[in-house]
């Protein structure tokens, strides 16, 4: 087993390399495009996707709107973007996820999720695309591109059942819920509960909605 | 066993009885304050809370501002007690749910939420407190107080063990992100999976964290 604190997470990864997924960096404007993707990400969790605007990111990136505009097009490209590369992190663990045997799969996508949570570099882009896409219908659009497709569908894929996708988002549903409850909203006790402890709690109902009978 | 259909809903009631809970109406001025909190839930649901202003219900509701600050004073017990009203029927049917047997609450509490997120008239004021306690803090506290206090230590309480709260949360967290990903985010094929099978399948975890070894 492995631990879900930040320490362990995906923390030291998720900082150094920005750009290991998304678009591949043009030599001579790479900088340019990640400082625009820094402001973004950062915009869009403080403010979330209504409230931020292509003008307003171009400010905090300290470059004119038109360069935003030059290398996403719009609004909605440049949130991709941003929840692309705050994603990365969740497709790189998505991988050993899918690893390993497939009764302990509900105990490593559970420890997945809490430790992107419980890690405050990848908590709030997760937070940003969980706000975002409750309130706006191109952000849910994203949501369900990445979450559904990227994630839910290889985990369902695994599973060779003919209700594979129905199970794969009731664990998610499970998981989407904790994080709700403990890390958006806040609701004690389980806001302040031990990661290991939801972890032992939450990992047979995952692998019960996975491979149960 | 009951329906999750809009039919047998608490729809009637919440329709027919908005007054039922809150404070007293006052004789002479109880259709205004009606009128202000009916304008208030449309505009917290349809625009959440951040963008929701207490002149912007006034207007909706055909009053001055100044007669919504004199019934309810800020803008965010206007939301409290519009959340109230909203939340009307999840605290008629809670009462149901306690009563009967234990190993069954698993299964009414996932059909009182199925249900309530089922019928339509019932489903966009929980949409609009979800929306609103995602992203702001004053909401987040008051779905806080009424989701926490009203209902799930209620729940906690008849479950006699040390670790109650607990329970009753992820309980509750399997049931919000079933409610997220199937009405708010409207991820497939859970958007459009029967209310029958999702009950069928989610109620024995529900009743896992309530009642499980």
């Amino acid at each position: 087993m492995t631990g879900v604190t930040a320490s362990d997470g995906p923390a030291a990864s998720a900082q150094g390399a920005p750009r290991r997924r998304g678009r591949p960096p043009r030599t001579e404007s790479a900088g340019t495009r990640d400082r625009i993707l820094d402001a973004a990400r950062e915009q869009f969790s403080a403010r979330g996707y209504e409230k931020t605007s292509v003008r307003g990111i171009a400010k905090a990136a300290g470059v004119d709107s038109a360069l935003v505009h030059h290398y996403f097009g719009t609004k909605e490209r440049v949130f991709e973007a941003a929840v692309e590369v705050a994603f990365g992190p969740v497709l790189d663990e998505r991988d050993s996820v899918l690893e390993g045997p497939l009764d302990e799969v509900g105990e490593r996508m559970t420890r997945m999720i809490v430790g992107l949570w419980e890690n405050p570099v990848t908590r709030a882009p997760l937070l940003a695309i969980v706000r975002s896409a409750v309130n706006n219908d191109a952000a849910a659009a994203v949501f369900r591109r990445l979450v559904a497709s990227q994630l839910l569908r290889r985990v369902a894929g695994q599973l060779d059942r003919p209700d594979a996708e129905l199970r794969a988002e009731l664990a998610a549903a499970q998981l989407v819920g904790v994080a709700m409850i403990r890390y958006v909203i806040r609701v004690e006790p389980l806001a302040s509960a031990d990661p290991e402890d939801i972890v032992r709690r939450v990992a047979p109902v995952v692998q019960g909605h996975l491979t149960g009978g």
